[in-house]
């Protein structure tokens, strides 16, 4: 079947459209009441974050669509130490999308909902005109334990830089698929929940976490550096690649250091934590090439420690690196 | 300026884009953070509903994309008795979206937002390649007050439905636009938090509320007879519209039943709490032209008496009636 501007009605055909690719897969006692919003327990405090995706192709290797419209916003939600609940999501499909190709990328994020221990309570879905392409929309809802404070500003002077693992993954897979270039490199789209609360149950004392997305680790960490008033010194050669995402990238003449994951952490923590941090991800699910790469220091901005011995000063991402890469 | 794919991109133009667009007309504590997500107080109990707005043109008599994506979001939230508190926005941009544009549409979404009560705690930008078209999600959540139960199945043999005011306004206004006729037809497109919490302060036992967008009232009470097990009887001479949308939809063959309102709700109470409920929403913003139309039977789906004195079964919508009306 191919979807027409009629199932974005609210009428019959977008009924059938719901009950046939969306409630089945779906389906939990909250969302099949189809009210106009989702009445759920709340908590005291909760956590909310919103994306939309527009990553394109839809399939790729190692994930799609759904797979990152449901871990990006379950690890936006991780980032500030919530407990991932509730997801909503909305679709815009163009005109000739195939309902087989949709099912498939719908039960895909039926499936990383269930890993990430979220269910969708909300959806709602539109028709344009186009040529078979569509957008995911999701926002998220989680839960804050009380006194869990997990932001940007409290990085400091003397903390340690970690990542839960290779760079530039989801990026160099995307490009790799659009160039038609055969390899193995695969997106590295993952929800990131057992790493993020096997420290928090163990204790570490979490300063700032933030997912690397579109920016790539450069961006981030000048966010960071930027709200914390510090600086970010980090060392080239302990930034973990892949053997063959660094090959790909030394051809095209792209940097690592700006490419987006879609699975991947910076974590700032108190220096006396770090090694049982590193060790807690690299025992939990998606963290097994975790690394500390660098440390705050007083200052400013993000400076890298190159490999030949120089130093570098890193900027946030200029231009573009790679449109709809999510 | 004209947007470009650089400005989709995590980095410095995005950045850019943030500071001059949106932080500065969407600012409070909260969002200002810019943080991965959003840390607020929550409640015991919370709703939480999605939408995306596809609506063509952006800018249209009576409102604008930006309008009806707090208005549709506030609304759904609403119609749980729900008190709306937190939005999330995602824009998806295409290429060329030119910025002046943008920031009327970012200006009129803060001044809904501040009118209905809720705050912007998270945003999201992706720019694709196009034409200068684009495309708003929200997502909302509420506080649900201990003790309140409003949904679908709770209409009863022997209830009164009221709508709220005149029917296909928004409809018909876009319909205008786009077929450049020139009338006086504009958008209902509005938040209905007045009207709402007027009834529950005042103990309106309030069994059902839907809003009267996509599919019309029409397809909304078929969905509450079904939901609820039960008949709606309404009376044509008893709906409400004004008499410009009423002349435009006999020249064009159009049915108000089908056509779409964004500032409107269908109401359903125990018949000795009618009266009290229409002069509430009366008296309320938005309720000037409410009416009572009939009542909730035994049996099932929808029964129009017709002003010829006749009975005509109210199917939902089939088909299109106007794509990307919202």
């Amino acid at each position: 079947m191919k979807i027409t501007l009629a199932h974005g009605s609210g009428g019959l055909s977008t009924g059938e459209l719901i009950d046939e690719i969306f409630a089945s897969r779906f389906s939990n006692p909250v969302l099949d009441k189809m009210e106009d919003s989702a009445v759920i327990p709340g908590a005291g405090t909760i956590a909310m974050t919103t994306d939309s995706f527009v990553v394109d192709p839809v399939v790729f290797p190692g994930g799609d669509i759904g797979r990152l419209a449901v871990c990006g916003t379950v690890n936006d939600l991780l980032m500030r130490c919530a407990r991932p609940k509730y997801l909503t999501c909305g679709f815009i499909l163009e005109e000739g999308v195939d309902s087989e190709l949709l099912a498939e990328v719908v039960t895909s994020m039926a499936d990383t909902a269930k890993e990430a221990g979220v269910i969708i309570v909300a959806g709602d879905t539109k028709v344009i005109e186009g040529n078979g392409g569509f957008y995911i929309n999701t926002a998220g809802v989680g839960f804050v334990d009380d006194g869990v404070s997990c932001e940007s500003a409290n990085c400091k002077d003397g903390d340690v830089i970690i990542v839960s693992g290779n760079l530039g993954d989801h990026h160099a897979a995307i490009l790799s698929n659009r160039m038609h270039i055969e390899n193995n490199i695969a997106s590295d789209v993952a929800p990131l929940n057992d790493m993020v609360f096997n420290m928090i149950n163990d204790g570490v004392n979490i300063h700032a976490l933030r997912d690397i997305t579109r920016g790539g680790l450069g961006t981030i960490l000048n966010e960071l550096a930027d709200a914390s008033g510090t600086q970010m010194d980090i060392y080239e050669e302990k930034l973990p690649i892949d053997k063959e995402v660094e090959g790909f990238c030394k051809i095209l003449g792209l940097d690592p250091m700006y490419m987006g994951n879609e699975g991947k952490l910076a974590l700032v923590v108190p220096a006396e934590d770090a090694d049982r941090a590193l060790n807690i991800i690299r025992n939990s699910k998606y963290g097994e090439s975790a690394a500390v790469i660098g440390n705050v220091v007083s200052g400013s901005g993000v400076v890298m420690h190159t490999k030949l011995g120089g130093r570098r000063g890193i900027g946030v991402l200029v231009g573009e690196g790679l449109p709809r890469i999510c």
